[in-house]
């Protein structure tokens, strides 16, 4: 009963959250032909800003954690934000029609992780009075970042790689009679060296190099202070304004999807459960490998199954300007959350089934 | 006594208030040639956090009354908003001398509310031990939206009227002789379509969405956390910023009101009183038909007699840029409010003579 | 014992300090190439918010002093502040190899006031129980201030005497036989006239401008409450910031300064001992002449030591933008503060031995 209750009254938060409803007031505003805007210098601005306090925020919990302990668990949860985005680049991002970018954006914010989703899993384990170890919070940046910088890496590639094939088609035709056809390795050698060029132009980029200042500073230094007074209390706020102007580019952009909204909406349901499976499979290997708590495993499946609503948004809005809000904001926060929120009790069922 | 010392502590506040230091301050800085300035892209977002956080504010008060118990209330401060900028746009507006555009912005801010004022009312009815209505908070939002709107859509109508006389000047001069009088009925139809027009237009700028949206947000979502943490306290800070700098702006065109100084000083001085005077006839016919308190007329009446400190001049500085600051901030900020401040005990005398 | 724990905890705190962390953080992201940035609006926003904080902060802290008792040891500690940069001008401004612009901004931050060196200096004396004059925390904006000043002014007027030397020199060559040499009067005539522009222009420019006004509104009117709510919280926020650019540029520009890397490490070091001695100095006479206190002059001691962190950076980037913030802030962050730190013990010995 306890359980339903929390469940419900978490969703309802959810619905009433500012978060949702500047979502929403951006479409509402959009479709009314207003022309309010952020100037772009504020806009990269507040994203700069956002993205410093999660990287900060993440940094300060991984510092207030045990590093050795956290070793395991936290390459586990990096490998499950990975394995979340390949699946996504092979199921969505191949669908008919979908475009492979807003395929790739959505599948990184379904890999990244939603703080408010997991402290909502957190409070019904307290409930049912289940442990879980406390480095779990610290575990959600390996999850989220690993997840955000695979999907953000695979969309470049794949943009590049269609630049450079139709240039090599280009060349192929007007060379048709005269050029040997490229070899297979040299081709090979030149994805590796594309992908390296792209890995490190997405770790220089603003939006990431903002994220991972901002989590080494919170592992090194002390900004604990700076991130009490003034991080933390411009973020709910300044995303409110993100989630504004997010949605009133997602309506814009809305009808680019009408063709394909039931590819993401079968997404939005059926990832969560995957991924929150995908979650419990490699929690139960820790559990037998290290003796990582039942609650754990439950913790690290909620985690999966959640999809980003913080730290996905602006970091895809920043590294990935072409991709579509309406597909990636719309899919993870009108679907993604709500299934990944009432499928707590599923995982929760089967560690007591499987651990006990 | 109680009143007179709460009066003049409220006067005393409000001159030494940060809202008047700044723009004291920007003016200073004008006159010594300061090249301080804030960039644009900059002083835009400031405006619509600040439109915002006032919408959200008044929506919040609007969604914690009872909807049905507002609803008569409500529209009579809204017919007093339009009724104090019909005055305003007959008398001020009117002067020879006088821009039109500067006379309607200024009836707008006098059409305003100042929740300032308002509370130092509340405060006195406090004092005397008068009750007034729970709901009277929430009642000023209409008043304020329905008086700024009403004041930037009759100015923008203005321009655009002048604008289109002058086309038909000139192409009455070329065709003299060929071409027709226009009809008053095609004339009037014209009319009509402009207004229309223009009343869109305003609601899609980006000063009225902001206001509105915020509105919205705050009836129908619980946005009360972002707007504690966040709007509420940037709210003064960035007020204070944006009257230094209409205060710099107010002193590079103070000159422009040389010769029409006088009119706005009648009209600083005389419209506190008349549009007081307004909203006790308001007041009373409510009281007579639905039993309306003495508190009540009296907080209405102070209401209608204030004028916009907070809400009005961004959102002026927002829809109408060719306004004269000088003329609207100056006669609201450096007259009205004194006024309608030191008028307290006149509505009270009022109430007690017509109500008891 | 009591003074080491003091000095050694107040070394580590600077050290974890969000400042330091954020501008080794900035020169960590460049020296990986990184493309963050802050745009040019927001930037100049910055500056100027955490410029009316400082000001506001110094204006506040002057009213609530006694200001006839403040009189003489303000027109001290201003001339401290002055000396130290005309000092500053003849040593590391004029080694070889050093620009002159990034000796004078260097000399300018050593002449300003780290409140944060102030603040230890207080706590050590509080722990020994030495008394010192109330209004000391109102002195530092006069030394501050004047030391800013006085380097931006002088600066100014190399670069322009610089310029206008090479055009007398190119006029000179073109017309070597026939003009007679410019008088020396004349020259003297110019200069002046050179001086009182660049004054002019240095009270007008936005950095002087903000804080000046910010100065003034502190002292003549009650801005406390939006200065608690608003500016304080954003300053240490938005100094992070800068701390993340300036961090970056001053990387961009390190290679700059390898060949004089010595000169500005040799002035870090001695700088502070050297103008802490002529703070004590200043100070002793004014306890022979107004009886002002042994505490007293320790504290003109630590703040004439001290270089300034907070004022300093964001004043010489908004008035000096071609100073390599390398030299200024690496320079007086890295050395002059753990140095100043360091030798308060040796003031408060020599105030003992000198005062008792």
């Amino acid at each position: 009963m306890d359980i339903i209750v929390t469940i419900f009254s978490t969703i309802i938060d959810q619905l009433q959250k500012p978060t949702l409803a500047f979502l929403i007031g951006g479409m509402l505003l959009a479709s009314l032909g207003s022309k309010l805007e952020v100037p772009e210098p504020v806009y990269k601005f507040i994203v700069m800003l956002l993205l410093l306090k999660v990287g900060l925020g993440a940094g300060i919990s991984v510092r207030d954690a045990n590093l050795t302990e956290l070793l395991v668990p936290a390459a586990g949860a990096a490998i499950v934000g990975v394995l979340i985005v390949l699946l996504g680049s092979r199921t969505l991002a191949r669908w008919k029609g979908v475009s492979k970018i807003d395929g790739l954006a959505t599948a990184g914010l379904f890999g990244a992780v939603s703080a408010s989703t997991l402290a909502a899993g957190m409070a019904v384990l307290d409930d049912e009075n289940i442990a879980y170890e406390g480095f779990i919070g610290a575990l959600y940046p390996f999850m989220d970042i690993a997840a955000l910088v695979t999907a953000i890496v695979m969309a470049k590639v794949s943009v590049a790689r269609r630049a450079s094939n139709a240039e090599i088609a280009a060349d192929g035709t007007m060379a048709m009679n005269a050029a040997p056809k490229t070899e297979p390795a040299q081709i090979e050698g030149l994805e590796k060296g594309l992908v390296k060029t792209i890995l490190v132009d997405t770790f220089r980029s603003p939006a990431i190099s903002a994220l991972l200042i901002g989590l080494a500073i919170g592992i090194f230094a002390a900004p604990d202070s700076v991130y009490d007074s003034f991080y933390e209390p411009l973020f709910r706020g300044l995303l409110s304004i993100l989630m504004l102007i997010m949605g009133m580019e997602a309506w814009a952009r809305l009808s680019e999807l009408r063709k394909v909204a039931h590819a993401y909406i079968l997404y939005g349901i059926a990832a969560p459960l995957v991924h929150g499976m995908l979650g419990f499979g490699v929690g139960l290997i820790a559990h037998h490998l290290t003796g990582f708590s039942a609650g754990g495993v439950v913790l690290l499946s909620i985690m999966a199954a959640s999809s980003s609503d913080i730290s996905g948004p602006p970091t895809m809005r920043g590294a990935l300007p072409e991709a579509n809000p309406s597909a990636y904001v719309g899919t993870s926060t009108g679907l993604g959350t709500p299934v990944a929120i009432l499928s707590i009790p599923l995982f929760m069922a089967l560690a007591a089934a499987f651990i006990g």
